[in-house]
């Protein structure tokens, strides 16, 4: 269980995430971020893909990158992804993309949730809960 | 309308393709040829999101790939493929990848049809005859 | 030669893009901007293999997508950019990603222009002269 | 180290990875062949992202794919991979796909060596040495 609002995911860079530049596509930091939000919810007791089993989806409604330093292949990456309501509907997720301590890229994506229908809905209350709100 | 069994596709490399090398990724290709498969149908009249409405699904039993020469951003690249039925049951199509009259990577998948609860289906007449024996 | 600075794009959505929940993956849309800012500059006469060539790299400082409505399968989709300098040494793009007059997704992309040795360096006036300053 | 020639990997899918038929898209087991192969590098103390430093490249040659079973977000995945040599410049990977017992797809890949100027060169001995011959 992860009772703080912060978890640590770590990734190891694939060929794959490469281009033509030498270093990870511009994109692929969005699976980055999906992957840290993943594990984030996994480590508090609620697995994405039981979500959506039980007919919660959350959706992305704004994302938003800044690139300060590349990552390349061979590289181990950090992703540290911090968590907070947006009133009773929305959460946020703030990224920092670490190798060692060096920071290399920061973001955020902000979500809704919904079911399988596509209507919104409210989050359940034991999700909301670890989500504060932000200070 | 596209009578015969060959079809022809043009895609511009996009940098999102290509890997550290400098090439397009190898995994790519399949992406290409799903490209291709997909022009294919809607030539012979079958868009593939149409027949995925009418509950029909074209799954990939294999794939195969030989790569010859890379493929590179700015690359215009053209893929030739050709269809064959086999049996009654299963389709196949081949691929050639050109840049201008240069061979770069040819490949090879196979496919079943299902329905959306992913029992196999026959293949539907009016598509099935767009697929001629292997000569 | 496209001497505005708007540039328009046309994309058929791949069966690669999607993702489970049945519309295009939220990263995807970075690869059509990319798309979309290659074709511009193309269409300025100058496309981006071959500033590559010439030692001009563009790299993203920062990229930001709003999700309005999902894309999916079958969709052509329209992607508008508009093009703007910031200062001497940056330029942005603005997109708009349209299903007919549909507005499905906006975003925003900074850059900055570096050489092949990761130094960064000012864009030459024949490519600055096409992005006009922010009105 | 890894003195046999298998090694296994672990991989948790990603939503990045599925497509609108809820299934992981059928390119994505090469990205995942990928990630088998660079962890069995670096079991046997040749990290491909060093080799690449020592001017050592691996290009496929070809791939297959045969795909058994779908395989979908929330599943954990092992890829076993078994290594052999091809006469004296050649190297194959032969992979395993599995969910628990679960067979899901089987596939291979076939290597030669070269420099960074594209030319063929063989492979060093300390690593041809942990690819027998096919029995």
């Amino acid at each position: 269980m992860d009772n703080t609002n912060i978890h640590l995911s770590e990734i190891a860079v694939r060929y794959a995430e490469t281009d033509a530049m030498g270093f990870v596509y511009y994109g692929n930091y969005l699976t980055w971020f999906e992957v840290a939000r993943c594990e984030a919810l996994a480590a508090m007791g609620h697995p994405y893909a039981e979500m959506e089993k039980q007919n919660i989806f959350i959706p992305v409604l704004s994302a938003e990158i800044q690139y300060k330093k590349p990552a390349k292949f061979g590289d181990i990456i950090k992703i540290e992804s911090l968590r907070y309501r947006l009133g009773r509907v929305r959460i946020q997720f703030n990224y920092r993309v670490l190798k060692g301590d060096e920071l290399l890229t920061t973001g955020k994506t902000v979500h809704a949730f919904m079911n399988s229908a596509g209507r919104a809905i409210r989050p359940p209350e034991e999700i909301l809960e670890f989500f504060p709100e932000q200070g």
